[in-house]
C-alpha cells in the first residue's frame, strides 16, 4: 500500500527532515487546492501518517501555514544575504538579485512562492504583520540598490521604488505562468531574457553597451576616471564609425 | 436605514444599471473577502435587497462569478480593439497597450482584475477554459506586436513570448501593491515610469533616443529613409559632441 510505504518513509526520516517533508507536502496541497480547500486530513493522508501523528508537529492548519511562511522567508532571505555580503557595485548586485529571484525563488520554490503570495490573509494577524514587514524589507533592498546605482551614475534616473515594484512584478508573476512540464524555457533562459530587458531599461546606455562590447565586468567604473586608454580609444573608434554612417546617410538624402 | 436607502436606490435603477451595480458590489466583496468567504447573502445585504430579489438576476454565486469574468473580458478587450483598429506601428501600438493595461485595467478596475486573476479556479470548467483562451489571445496580441517590432527593425532582438510575459507580469502585479488611498503615485506616473523602463529595454537604442531627442513621434521611420536632412544633421552634431567629450577624457588619461 502507498500509504504504508510513505508512513514507513516518514518514520525513517530524521526529525528535522520530517518537518521539511510536512512543509513540502502541505505547500504542494495548498498550492494545488488552495489553503481553504485543504484539510489537515488531506495533509496527513498525503504524508501517509495519522492526523494524530501530524498534530505532534503542528498545532493547527493555521500554524502549519505560519510554518510555511517562515520557511519561505528563510528561502527568500538566505540567498539575498549572501548576495549583499559580496559588497558588489549596484549594477552587479541588482543583476544577481534578479537572477536569484527568478531562478531560486519564483521557479525553484514555485508552489511555496504561490502560497506565500496568495494566502497571507489566512495568517494570524501578528504573523501577517511580520510578513508584510519582511516583504517591505526585501523591496527596500532593491529600491536602495537602484538608488545607489543612480547616485553612482550607473543607472538612468528613475523613481527607485516604482522601479522596484516593476522588477518584482515581472519576477513574481512567473509563478502564474511557469509550468515545469510545459513551459518551453529553461530557468536560465527566463533569467537571461528578463535581465536583458531590465538592464537595457535601467542601466545607462553607454554603460550597458560598454560592458557588453568590451566584455568587461559591470564594475563601478566612472567615465574617464578608471577607464584605460584602450577602452576610451575603443569608444572613440565606435563613435567615428557611427559618424561615418551618418555622413553616408546624409549623402543619400535629397 | 442604510439598507432601505440602497434598496430604494437599487429599485430606481434601470435594469442594465442594476446588473452593473450587482457586478460592482459582488466584485468588491470577492476582492475584499475572497470568493469562497463571500455568500450571496453578503452580496444582497450590501445591495440592500433581499436574496430572493438577487436571484432574479443571478442563478447562483458561481453564475455571478461567471458574469464578473464576462464583464472583465469586455473591459479588457474593449480598449484593446480600439488600439488595434488604429493600425499603428508596433512601437506606438505596444506603448498604448501598456499604458491602457496599467491605467484602464490594473488601476481603474483593480478589484475586478484582482478577482479575474485569482478566482478562476471557482468557475465552471467550460467558462474557465474560455477564460484561459481569452487570456492567451491577449498575450498573443502583445507577442505579435513585439514580433512585428523586431521584424521592422524597431525593437531589439528578443523572444517575443517571454517578453510578453515580462510586460504582463509588471503590469498585472500592480493590483497587488496599488492602493488608491495610500500609493504616492498617480496612474500617469506609474504608466510613464513603466513605459520608460520597458521602452528603453525593448526599443533599439538609437530609435528610442532619436524619438526623445528630436521630439518626433515614434513612427515607422527607418534610418536614412524617411528622415529629413535636418534630423540627420542633428544626429551628426550630437555624435560630434560625443567625440569631443571622449577626446577630452583621453587627454586627461595618463
Amino acid at each position: 500500500m502507498e500509504g504504508t510505504d510513505s508512513q514507513e518513509d516518514f518514520k525513517k526520516l530524521d526529525k528535522s527532515l520530517r518537518i521539511r517533508r510536512i512543509i513540502d507536502t502541505a505547500t504542494r496541497l495548498f498550492h494545488q487546492k488552495g489553503y481553504r480547500s485543504t484539510t489537515l486530513d488531506d495533509v496527513s493522508k498525503e504524508l501517509g501518517i495519522t492526523k494524530a501523528a501530524l498534530y505532534h508537529y503542528v498545532s493547527s492548519k493555521e500554524n502549519l501555514l505560519s510554518i510555511i511562511y517562515i520557511q519561505a522567508l528563510e528561502n527568500i532571505f538566505e540567498n539575498l544575504h549572501m548576495i549583499l555580503e559580496k559588497d558588489l557595485p549596484p549594477d552587479k548586485r541588482l543583476r544577481l538579485i534578479i537572477q536569484n529571484h527568478i531562478k531560486n525563488i519564483s521557479i525553484r520554490y514555485l508552489p511555496m512562492l504561490s502560497v506565500f503570495l496568495t494566502e497571507e490573509g489566512h495568517l494570524p494577524e501578528s504573523d501577517s504583520r511580520k510578513i508584510r514587514e519582511e516583504k517591505k524589507k526585501y523591496t527596500r533592498v532593491i529600491e536602495k540598490t537602484i538608488e545607489q546605482g543612480i547616485l553612482q551614475g550607473l543607472f538612468l534616473k528613475a523613481d527607485p521604488k516604482l522601479q522596484a515594484y516593476a522588477i518584482l512584478g515581472m519576477c513574481n508573476w512567473i509563478y502564474k505562468w511557469y509550468r515545469p512540464e510545459h513551459t518551453p524555457y529553461t530557468p536560465d533562459q527566463i533569467a537571461d531574457g528578463f535581465v536583458s530587458l531590465l538592464e537595457a531599461g535601467y542601466l545607462k546606455k553607454e554603460r550597458a553597451k560598454e560592458c557588453t562590447d568590451l566584455g568587461i565586468p559591470a564594475g563601478p567604473i566612472k567615465k574617464g576616471k578608471h577607464e584605460t586608454r584602450k577602452q576610451i580609444y575603443y569608444r572613440l573608434k565606435k563613435q567615428c564609425k557611427a559618424m561615418i554612417e551618418i555622413i553616408d546617410e546624409l549623402e543619400k538624402t535629397p
